[in-house]
Order: structure tokens, then sequence, then C-alpha cells
């Protein structure tokens, strides 16, 4: 079944939110052996959304949209399809009574029975909004099948998870298992892996499904598409591709096989290592704490960080001391290194990450400018440190100095196996 | 001038990465005032490509393409641009200048005149890429405008940065003025707003151009955008909408006026009134931090925080009493004094945050289940706090926990004018 999204958001385009729903959407779809072919972002115009629905419709037999399905003027989506697919908007008392329930569960009074909450196309069901008020809606015409959601992310993925799946059940009868995977590379160019280190590579993939190359902040990640009959037939694909790897030369700059971000792959080895870690965070701002507590879990190994932006905080809160930061810099080597030392006393850690540099825009000097970091290691006594530089403005500057010391955190844990 | 954006790439298709460009062109076009006009992303397959170029330029006479320009088997945008074009993909000495020139900046040995990045469509030119290897390319077709970047954001970023608006040039000539002025609120519902609030406030905001309301995370964003044909009639405009806000009872709903970021308005007040701050992070693990540390200049007023994951390390970096959080509960309002205080006192701040809480997914109890929050505020010797609830997963929940402390933060500063 090929899928489209449909995303009704001016406020997407005109660069006041980033989209999350695409990324939600199509992990949702491939969580059910599903993918989207396509997402089509337009602007909350009732004719820019009536050819969005015609163009998707080209290719797709089911069109998701998001968006547009709120109480103020703006809101156009539900106009937009039943003008469409030339149908009336009428009162629906079952829509009506989704947004009433919803009114009541968030304690809040209902508007009436005239609230355009209340109204949709003619032959659409309502959906309930567990997360929200506004009702979702359902309906088809021949076989090309709408699903509209509210755009509100938690809203989006509430909708997806409360209904589509139920709905689209006489039509996924008999469909393929997917599978994409991904494997994670680092410190390799992209070119260079299907060049010099293994020219065969792309083409050995290939004979398990579409192979495609991702640069990405943590290195180039390899993501191979299969497809089987059965979970059994996926399985035996993973391990073709898994003998692959291993006889391949690239082997040795795979950090990771498997979807997981770096900071889940950390927390599941510190884990498995009864390894207790924190960060001494000075550029990064608490960039690295942050990423590792996004991941379930990660409690029972990361007990906490210091950020130390100020110097004075450097000295009071991880006994750097003021004379040797004021000879070696705030960003060198040694003062990453007292870091990382403080704070494995302080928190009485297994191992401790620091991270001191220059982000910008202002600040750095001549021999280390804006894009300079020193990462400090404390492992189990042992310190250990490197200074590396980076391109890109503040926020990326704190992306790469995050990645690279989490990095270095995993492999700190690899290699004292 | 009507802009469209083709993102090639089934990496944003599968969920394994969030597009970024959508908004960076958005900004950069604003900043230029000029606006997109829709944003399609479609896989790395010729079909796909062709139909989406086929498909924006039926309303746009510039189509912005990013991504695909790399050196492996699935880039496919220069031949299927070619392709809708009917043109030959010819050697080009220009592009592989720039392409050998990128190897010699980074150091890197040039693989050779055959390769891809030395080819192009027929009558289009290279463009310098400052931020990678690939370059990029600009041609027209009549009165339709092609300009294609590399999908990866800092080089697309760059090469919007270094080459669009010189090139656009001779079609901008005469161009409106454009603008988008954001009213943030919070505390009050969209619908409120609107309704029982003030009736007439949309229809007297439409005077002065398109509105549009946004629920965001801080509450409500409601967006006016307006054109005009000088600086000076914009400034007009805005004083307009002032008044109409002075008037209105959202007023005081109104925590700012403009398209900044919650972290951009605290640090220029913190700088304005030279309070030292910093937070005290449990639940929220480090994301208050990254998000201030985000803004350039926070260095002056953020001095740096405790991430107290564990409860020890909120024993032994902030001094709370074990007994008393045994008592209270690790997340209590008491806790959370305590965590502020130790801070303030810790750091010598004017201001502290502390933030305690359950993310989720396990932890809670039965009368402070997952979702709940209290936020600790020390100020200059005084102490408060709050206790409140949200819904959602757990990167939601650190979201909302930490807009909540932000949002307490600025508050604060307010009040003691």
């Amino acid at each position: 079944m090929q899928v489209g999204l449909l995303i009704i958001a001016s406020e997407v385009l005109d660069g006041k939110v980033a989209d999350t729903n695409t990324q939600t959407l199509s992990l949702f779809l491939r969580s059910h052996h599903l993918e989207l072919s396509q997402t089509l972002t337009v602007r909350d115009h009732p004719a820019a959304i009536h050819q969005g629905l015609d163009f998707l419709f080209q290719a797709c037999q089911l069109v998701i949209t998001s968006g547009g399905l709120g109480p103020t003027p703006d809101d156009l989506t539900k106009a937009a399809i039943a003008t469409f697919l030339q149908r009336k908007i009428i009162f629906s008392s079952a829509a009506m009574q989704v947004a009433q329930e919803n009114y009541q569960r968030f304690d809040r009074v209902f508007p009436g029975k005239e609230h355009g909450y209340s109204f949709l196309p003619e032959h659409f069901m309502a959906l309930p909004n567990s997360a929200g008020y506004a009702p979702g809606l359902y309906g088809a015409d021949g076989n090309r099948l709408i699903f509209s959601a509210p755009g509100v992310p938690r809203e989006f993925r509430a909708m997806l998870e409360d209904h589509l799946i139920k709905l689209l059940s006489p039509q996924l009868k008999g469909s393929k298992f997917l599978d994409a995977i991904v494997i994670r590379t680092s410190k390799i160019p992209e070119e260079k892996i299907f060049g010099e280190l293994d020219t065969k590579l792309w083409q050995k993939l290939e004979s398990f499904g579409e192979v495609s190359s991702l640069p990405v902040i943590s290195g180039v990640d390899i993501v191979v598409k299969t497809s089987s009959d059965s979970e059994a037939g996926l399985e035996l694909k993973r391990q073709g591709i898994d003998k692959i790897l291993q006889a391949s030369p690239l082997k040795s700059y795979i950090w990771h096989l498997g979807a997981e971000s770096l900071e889940q792959v950390i927390v599941t080895r510190a884990i498995s290592k009864n390894i207790r870690f924190g960060f001494a965070e000075s550029a990064t701002g608490g960039l690295c704490s942050h990423r590792i507590t996004n991941v379930a879990g990660s409690s029972s190994v990361f007990m906490g960080s210091v950020i130390s932006y100020a110097e004075a905080v450097k000295t009071s809160e991880l006994g750097v001391d003021a004379a040797s930061m004021a000879t070696h810099g705030v960003v060198s080597q040694a003062t990453a290194e007292a870091m990382a030392r403080g704070l494995a006393t302080h928190l009485k850690l297994d191992l401790a990450v620091s991270i001191t540099g220059y982000a910008g825009p202002g600040g750095g000097s001549a021999d280390k400018p804006v894009g300079t970091v020193c990462i400090g290691l404390w492992y189990q006594g042992q310190l250990s440190s490197q200074q590396l530089r980076f391109y890109g403005d503040r926020e990326q500057l704190k992306n790469r100095f995050a990645q690279a010391a989490l990095m270095a955190l995993l492999e700190a844990m690899a290699e004292n196996a």
C-alpha cells in the first residue's frame, strides 16, 4: 500500500516550527511493515490543500493529513476534503460526542453543537482523540482512503496508534514483512567505504534489497531495506548481511548494527557492564546529559553531571585549579582532564567525560579558534584526553562536540571489555 | 516569487532523520522578504524526483532541491533534473574544479575527473560548496529556475547563504517587504482567546494581513503576516497591531511580542537586569541548560547547573537532606526548594530554578504519577515552588517540564522588576 502524508501547516513553511509528524508516521508505518512514499507540506489555503490531495492520490492509495482540524478560522482541512471529494459538510452527532467527551475529560465547558468540531464531510467517520479536543476523521472514495489527524505532534501520534492499523486491517491482509537494517559506521567517509575500502560491498548488500548510504552526525549509516513473506525469511536475510559485514574491512568502523541511537547503545552497554557515569559539561551546556536522559532506564547508570559554564563553577564544583586554568587555558586538555577527575571524585563515578570548547560565535583564539574542543575521560582512575576541531554555527558545534564526547564514552566502555 | 522545496531523501521518509532543511530555507527566505510555498519530500527514485519537479513547477517559479548530489549510486538528482528538462549530462570543468578545490581544502585526494561530481545537466552552472565536497547547481528553463544543494544541513545552509540571493537578484527587483508578527501567549487555550476573551480580535488583526493561530509548547502563538512597499510602511503596521493588543484583554497573557524563543527572551532579560542564574535539574536531565546555552551570549548570565539525577548527587552536590527527601519524597516541593537553595548557595547565583519529577516510563506513585513535576525557585533569598501535572511520553514530558521551568524563570524576572 502506497501511503502519502499531507501536512497542512503554514507554520512549518514559515519556519516557526519544525515538522516532526513525518518521522512519527514513518516510524509507525515501519513498525507495521508499511512505508511512507512521500510527504507534501502545504499552506492553510483551500486551493493548496486541494492540489495536495490531488497530487498525492496520483500515487497513493492512502493519504494521511496532519493539521487544520482545530477551532480557528485558519483550520480548513475538512472543508478542503469535502470540496475535493465533491461532498457536503454535515453535522455529525458522533463527532460532537467525541468533542464533548474530550471537553469533559479536560474539565472544560463544551462550546455547543454549532461548534466546528461537530461537522464532517459526508460519509466520513469521526475518530476519538485521546490526546486533545478535535475528532479525527476517516473516509473512502472508491479505493482511495483519507485519514485526517490533528497536527499537534502528541495528538497526531495518538490518532495513529489508536486507530490507523485497525481501520486499515481489511487492506493489509497478506502484505509483506519489511525491515530496514542499519549499519552504523564512524570515522570513515562515505565514498571511501564503497571505494578503496570495499568496492564490492554495495553490490553484495544490494542482493538483499535496496541500499542507501547516509552521512549523519556520527559518521555514515548504510541502510539495507529487505522484505520477505515471513519473519523467518527476514531473519535469514539479516544473518546473510551480518556474514558479509564480518568478512568486510568495514567491520572495524561499525559501531552498531541496528537503528538504535548512540545514546541508547551507550545506556545498554553501561547497564550490561554496570558502569556508572556522568559528564562535566562546559561548551555542550547540558546536551550530553539531555541526550542520555532521553533513554528510558538511563537513571540506573547515569548519576548526574555538572554544567560548569562559568570558570568559577569549574573551580568550586569540580575542583579545577584556577592557576592551572590560567596557564593552560580554559579550553585545554589539562583543564578537560581536571574536570573529568573532579567530577568522578565528587559524584563517585566509574567513568566521567568532560567537554570544554569554543562553540562561538564569540571566544576562541588564534591557535584555538571557535570549533576547538577538548574532551577528557576518567575511567576507573585512568585519565586521557583529546583535542578536536569542528566547523559550524553554535548549535551545530554543540551537537558535534556532544557527539564526539558520547562516541568517546562508548569507545572507552568497549576498549575496557 | 513562488518558491518550492523538493527534498530528495528516502532517509527522511524512513524516519531515520528528521528534516531540518525546510526550516532553514523558510527562515532564510523570510529574512530576504520571500516565502516558501510548499515542500515535497520524495524517495531517491528517478520517477519520484521527476514527478516532484513536475508538481512543484505547476505553482512555483523557483524549485530548490535538497539532497542526492553525493557520490554514491543512490544519488540521482542531477540525472533526474536532466531527464525532466530533456537535457544531457555533460562533463563540466567548472564542477570538477569546485570538487577538486574542496578535496584540497579538506586534505583529501581527489578521485579524478571521471567522478560524478564533475558532471552536470547541460546549461547548468556549478556552485562552490564552502561546507562539503559536492558542487551545487543552478539553471533555468524558460522562466523556471532550479537551484540544487546537498541535503546535509550544514551544506544546504551554506549553499543558500553563499549563492541564492545573488543568483536571484534579477528576479527580486521591486518585490514587497514582508513581515510575520508573532504574538506569543501562554496559559490560555486557543479558542478562549478568540471566543469569550476577545471575539473581535481575529477580525481586527486580519485588517493587517493573514492571521493564523498555533498551539505550541509555550501556549498559543498568533501570527499576523503583513506586507508593505517599504520598511516604514511595515513599521506602521507593527504599531497598529501593538495598539490593538494594548487594548485587548489578551494583553495579560502575552509573554512576548516577536519570534524569539523563550530561551532568547530569558537571556536578553537576564542580561538587562544583570541576573546570574542556573538550574538544578533532575527530571529534565540537562534540557533547560541545553536550551539556554543555545543562545549566543548566554555565558554572561548562565553560570552553570547541577544535574542531580541520582539521589546521592542531590545530597552531595546540592546539600539536600537525605532524611527530608525520604519524608517528603524525591519529587516534592520540599525537595525542589532544597535543590534550588543548594544550587544558589554553591554556585553563588542570583536566581536558581530546580526541577524534580517523573518523566517515566517507570517511577511515579498513586498520588504522584508519571507526569508530575515540582519546580523550585530561589530568587535573592526568597524560596517558592509549584507542583504541576503533564501528559505524554518520556521526551514530551522532559520538554514540558523544561518549558514550565523556563517560563517560571522568566516570570520570576518579570515580577521582581
